[in-house]
């Protein structure tokens, strides 16, 4: 494995494969396995999770971290070609990035959405700039419109809980105070299609996926044996869900238009999970979300505090997946 | 020992045995006594001696260290029970403890007073909240109204310079631009007490300690054979004292009024330590203070760079106490 | 060696000894040389370079890294002999560094030029006040008027890449949208005549670098068997070259005079390293930048893109150099 961007670069066998890995460095540590190695990881845009568990596993695997987090300590950096660069940024991502990496022996990297143009998202644009610029092995620690680690996570907390394979997993749009990147959503889709999973992808008019990401997913669920359908109707998509995974996500329609984003989600207040939500799924269904999360917003207290949520579980794996990931990057090179 | 948050929750004897194993780590370092283990820190506000003096020490004992800031490079924490959570504040202490903790072998967390309920922060009711979410051996980096980190850094320096444990010692009210929390005072007059020393809170009308600090720190004094008085007459305490601690406090009486407080201490300016305070002190008074301190507002220059300032030493042992902490929590664990 | 804070410190002999040990060590690495050792870095500006290739270079040694950055996370800091602290800065250096110091086995320091008094930032009126309070191995990470780290990449790099000696080096003024300090171009004239080469500064008019930087690289010439002159004529200057190192810097007549700067270099904007500079050079000479330089204000993308340019190799070269200079100040002490 030289890079790990997108769930969807690997076949399904190769992610069981890497699960099969945590799971065994998880019972069976390997405190040496990276001595000497070092991993830089680049933040464009905050983290706690992603911060503190690539650093911990990579510890915990013998190896040594620095982080660079532009504009704090760090110059702020330009993304754009030929820019004339007499603003802000006192460095370019062209220089930023290979001698970062020159530094190290894995390169991590976040670079959110840029939110304006759909289409240069989902094309990863920016990432994809980064991605050329790294002659190292190289991490996606979220991009515009994937987060493999956070995938490999939550596929990791299923196979835990014993949630069947051929599940039914919905994930539901939830609100927020304004709008968020597709990153998760269209990870967790592809993620759970991947695993074969019955997805049913919940959404209120004005927030179904683009197209590019639903079929993607598609594809994967035809190889898999899954399923990926889309609905507004709540009570026939949580009807004998297994999972329920609430996420959060900007209006596709109105990409880039904040005001326009504003008065769509101004009446979705009660796209807010509660108790009453798991009337009628399975009994143990189990709620999922990749944190952080806005109580009272998103998912009500009751639900959180409820032996429902496995919030903390999917974050606790960040690390062990990550491990594993880090492990096959660099482990004999 | 599990937890490290209050130097009253240990016997005096268990506080002596914990300066020892500081005292013999110094003499006989351990360098692979913790490797493998992680320590995570969580700083709600500023630091810089805990900051550099854990990681150093976490460091020298084999472990490693991951640091998380909110608000630098991570999202701001939101601390409130039932939260409708639509504001600035992106995540919940109540999610990002437990991460926090599922990723270390020890957390450490400073979380200051939010200085507006006096008894609220009495009650250490924020950092109650965060003990409460976290499973791991967990350490007070400074609390509302404790810091028992460095009072353990200062008995170990007063046991360094043989300041005798039924000696004088005068901590003094100084002044500060603004109020500050009570945590250092309150966590000086009780470490000092517990010591066996003849504590005296030397302070100007309106700086008085909360009866609940003083009450739980005569509590110990007579446990230890000590003694606890406070007074304003600044002749009358510093006479004989072998050691002036000068600290900067709010008003509890204007506790959470900005201005009141402003009124008042206008007046104080001559409550920044001088020379001719040592005019009647024993000979070879030691001048302490926590750091970070502001010269000539508090302290005037003449005693900082004076032979009986000892607040280097002081932040050095810092480090020195703080790797017996850590050896305790987590060494065989 | 004790400290690391000029080249003008070493004789040419002990540099190309430090550049032997640095090619020795990229060669056959030393992974446990530093281990158990500390290094403290202290950050009052920013940097990316300087901050990952230190804690990288450590780690690779063996040792460990804890970094500070005032403001960002830890208290503001006064340098000001004397102040009366009431303002932002709630600690001053003169606690500050000592107590960093000790928490370190070496301490490396940045402060950029205070940029308002020329003679003050020459004579390194707060790099000095630094390295008085500091009683550990010292390294500057840059200082008012020196950058030794960046020196000391540059001419490995030049041994690299096989640059003879005796060379034509041209140091060039380069725009950029506010007055830089001088730093790096006073250390690297200081390098390349230690080098023993053809140094020609090349500037338009305001911007002759003072007179002492200029007198201390001729002795270093004079030493060396090198050269150093300066002009305002760019053919002249680039005809033969077989270096052209770009670099921006402020005008030391308007030095603190940003106003009367901008009018200045309005007219400058020519001053862009561009291919058609390249015309009547060496024909293999190569493009040297100490990064973060601003791509089509500074230097041209035409130039940064093609061959040759070697910034991104004298950037991993910082690593290089550095972990020589770490191993000498550290290694059996």
């Amino acid at each position: 494995m030289q890079r790990f961007l997108d769930l969807a670069d690997f076949e399904r066998a190769e992610v069981k494969d890497l699960l099969g890995l945590a799971s065994r460095l998880q019972q069976n540590p390997d405190p040496h396995a990276l001595a000497g190695k070092v991993l830089g990881l680049l933040f464009m845009n905050p983290s706690l999770r992603t911060l503190a568990s690539f650093q911990s596993g990579m510890m915990r695997l013998g190896g040594s971290v620095f982080v660079i987090t532009p504009g704090q300590g760090t110059w702020q950096l330009e993304t754009r070609n030929g820019a004339v660069m007499n603003g802000a940024a006192a460095e370019h991502i062209k220089e930023a990035v290979p001698v970062m990496a020159s530094y190290c022996d894995a390169l991590g990297v976040r670079m959110f959405a840029e939110g304006k143009n759909l289409q240069a998202d989902i094309n990863e644009t920016g990432f994809k700039m980064i991605a050329d610029l790294c002659d190292k092995p190289l991490i996606n620690l979220e991009s515009a419109v994937n987060h493999p680690c956070q995938a490999l996570a939550d596929w990791y907390t299923m196979d835990e809980l014993n949630v069947p394979e051929r599940g039914k997993f919905v994930i539901s749009w939830v609100n927020h105070p304004r709008a968020l990147p597709l990153a998760v959503p269209s990870a967790t889709v592809q993620m759970a299609a991947m695993r074969g999973m019955d997805v049913v992808v919940l959404r209120p008019e004005g927030y179904a996926l683009p197209d590019a990401i639903m079929e993607k997913a598609r594809v994967a669920a035809r190889a898999s044996g899954g399923n990926v359908t889309e609905t507004t109707d709540r009570p026939a998509a949580l009807k004998g869900a297994q999972v329920v995974y609430a996420k959060e996500w900007g209006s596709p329609q109105h990409y880039g238009d904040a005001e326009a984003e504003t008065r769509l989600r101004e009446d979705l207040v009660d796209w807010c999970v509660k108790d009453s939500w798991f009337k009628h799924t399975a009994p143990d269904c189990h709620l999922m979300h990749c944190l952080p999360v806005r109580r009272n917003v998103a998912v009500d207290d009751e639900v959180l505090d409820s032996s429902r949520s496995v919030v903390i579980r999917e974050a606790f794996n960040r690390m062990v997946v990550q491990m594993a990931v880090l492990h096959r990057l660099l482990r004999n090179k």
